[in-house]
């Protein structure tokens, strides 16, 4: 159920001494091949760390052949002392596997602005190199948790291919990506431009729309490899819609592992006049700290959704607005519907429906619940 | 040092049994000439109460003869019916001071999605015209309290004539106003035009610029009246700069009494392209729930004001930034510099600035802390 559930990759996890428990904290990922396709997306937050620099040059030309990551370190605002260090760890990889540095993407996470002991980096990189195995897979996935109370894992059979997928992240998880590693596997042929298209169809619909608490993070990188070995090339539709549903199945067990939450929220907005309204209503709804104080106080409180909806420019009639939660409409037209006190927000799992009565568009944003655990822990964890 | 204190206005607060606790609930402001020049800026939220529709109309013609404030009910979410509610307010305040319904503002806060009690409302009108007195502003400013510790005023003296101030809001303060109702009046002679003029520079960088927790009230409006029975013209310049003064006092009043805060934060950006720059990191800054729960946490944390600043589009180079915090320069060309560790965040009042180097405008951001009884407040109170 890892990464190293398809033909053709090795992987480990070993600690290096950077996490102060001891714990495994670095990982490698390795491509054998026979071909080497891959495509990544990286946080589009404009202050990136070090290994996001350094990885954007890597995955150019479409080829990966391997994925190097650590946690208790973020190498992030460490200046070029901290690319020098990135770079070092990929040429260290690269000389052990006899590769080209330039095919060798590197990830990190963990505190930011302090600088990633390079020797220990160093020295996880041999261990790990020592220690990859075609079962390496979870050692790997756990090797790179860093506040996460599991690690999270995925695999997706396709008929004679399948793809495996691991992941880190826990809170911080905000559009376009934020403070998640995310390594994807797969045996299938599948050329580096389809790897991307069928890439960025699936981080669209499932990272992309996990919006824990509207924080963008510095280090964030999905890659995918592709080795080719089964000797089966699936139609692209195929491929993405198994790559869709491991980026989603990952999408939500980093939902449910973020950081003190009580509540996963579905925002579910339908009848928009575009994907896009749908999308940044149900934003909108996600970031407003109001509302999710509300859900953890189970408060099935439909006015701070419309306020929230009120903020944005998607198109819709402000007096003429339905919403639901938990499947009670407690809101039509802008007014009060149902009674709320039907609403049950006990469990962990909550739903809300959007009607914007104005198209033919849907879209469904996650997110969690403002709680005291969140602030203690974000208060708490100086990252 | 109410709204009663420039010369031409009488005030009034009364109990009309909107609110449980039998506190105030009901506020009258009138303006008694000899002129009647006014001016008013609304929430920029779409999804507006019932009072703005109403007082949108009202503001049109640049006269207004009277404010009528309620407390313990929004008025918002609430229909056809809730219009007719806030339209029977405004006849019933008109028909008390033989003047045009038209020409009353009515304004309303509490809870959203509940019908206002209108014979309540219409008691309390008359109860609060018959209470009408050139010493009420203090009792009109208790009135308006919801969720308020403290009511809230000031007053501005210029050369012969005065402003007088009262608001109302405590948290859910952002952008373009929120959950905030002000009443300026002024004695001063100033047409409405250069009254408005006026109010939008004033609100432009205080309320505009306070940001507690990134959500936009439906209700929120300022008001400012001017009676011109001082007889004296100032300058517009001079009009402004009370102005400004008033507005800024009531701002930072708001500010330290968001709820469940522990620290005021100003969010100053320097060295900017341009001041919209300075504001938009500012407030991105202002919006990082990482960062507030950091605050919170007297962890001086700069790498969380680097990661919000990145998902701006603002002018600047993501390697060579600076950051202070409380003064001490925590951060130099984006890497770490003076140590932490000097920084003391005990006091409320936190500082950060942050350097640009791309220009020479600047602008600061208020916000606060996100605390444990933040979420308390919020998940406890439904409104």
């Amino acid at each position: 159920m890892t990464v190293t559930t398809p033909a053709g990759f090795r992987a480990a996890g070993v600690p290096a001494g950077l996490k102060s428990t001891g714990a495994k904290d670095v990982a490698l990922v390795v491509n054998d091949g026979p071909r080497f396709d891959s495509a990544s997306v990286f946080t589009s937050n404009r202050c990136k760390a070090n290994p996001i620099l350094w990885s954007q040059e890597v995955v150019k030309d479409g080829v990966v052949r391997a994925v190097v990551l650590n946690s208790g370190g973020a190498n992030c605002y460490t200046g070029a002392e901290g690319f020098q260090t990135t770079h070092a760890v990929a040429e260290r990889v690269a000389d052990r596997l006899g590769i080209g540095a330039i095919d060798v993407v590197v990830c990190s996470t963990g505190l930011i602005g302090l600088a990633n002991p390079r020797q220990n980096l160093l020295d996880g990189v041999d261990a790990a190199y020592d220690a990859l195995s075609a079962t390496g897979g979870e050692e790997a996935a756990q090797a790179i948790m860093t506040t996460d109370s599991v690690h999270k894992q995925v695999v997706v059979e396709g008929a004679g291919w399948s793809i495996g997928g691991m992941a880190k992240g826990a809170g911080m998880l905000a559009p376009q990506l934020a403070t998640m590693l995310v390594v994807l596997t797969t045996d299938a042929v599948v050329e580096a431009a389809d790897l991307d298209r069928a890439l960025r169809a699936a981080t669209r619909v499932s990272f992309d729309r996990l919006d824990s608490d509207g924080c963008m993070s510095t280090n964030d990188t999905v890659t995918v490899m592709a080795s080719g070995a089964s000797g089966i090339t699936p139609t692209l539709d195929d491929f993405t819609d198994g790559l869709t549903q491991a980026c989603t199945d990952l999408a939500m067990q980093l939902l449910k592992d973020a950081e003190g939450a009580d509540h996963e929220i579905a925002i579910t907005v339908v009848n928009a006049a575009s994907e896009d309204d749908a999308v940044e209503v149900g934003r909108s709804v996600a970031r407003s700290n109001l509302f999710k104080a509300a859900v953890f106080g189970k408060d099935p409180n439909w006015g701070r959704v419309l306020a929230s909806m009120g903020t944005t420019q998607a198109a819709f009639d402000p007096a003429d607005l339905d919403v639901a939660m938990n499947g009670v409409w407690v809101c039509r037209a802008s007014t009060p519907a149902e009674d709320p006190a039907g609403v049950d927000l006990t469990p962990r799992e909550v739903s809300v429906t959007i009607d914007l009565k104005s198209g033919d568009e849907r879209a469904t944003v996650w997110t969690n619940d403002l709680t005291h655990a969140y602030v203690h822990e974000n208060s708490a964890y100086s990252s």
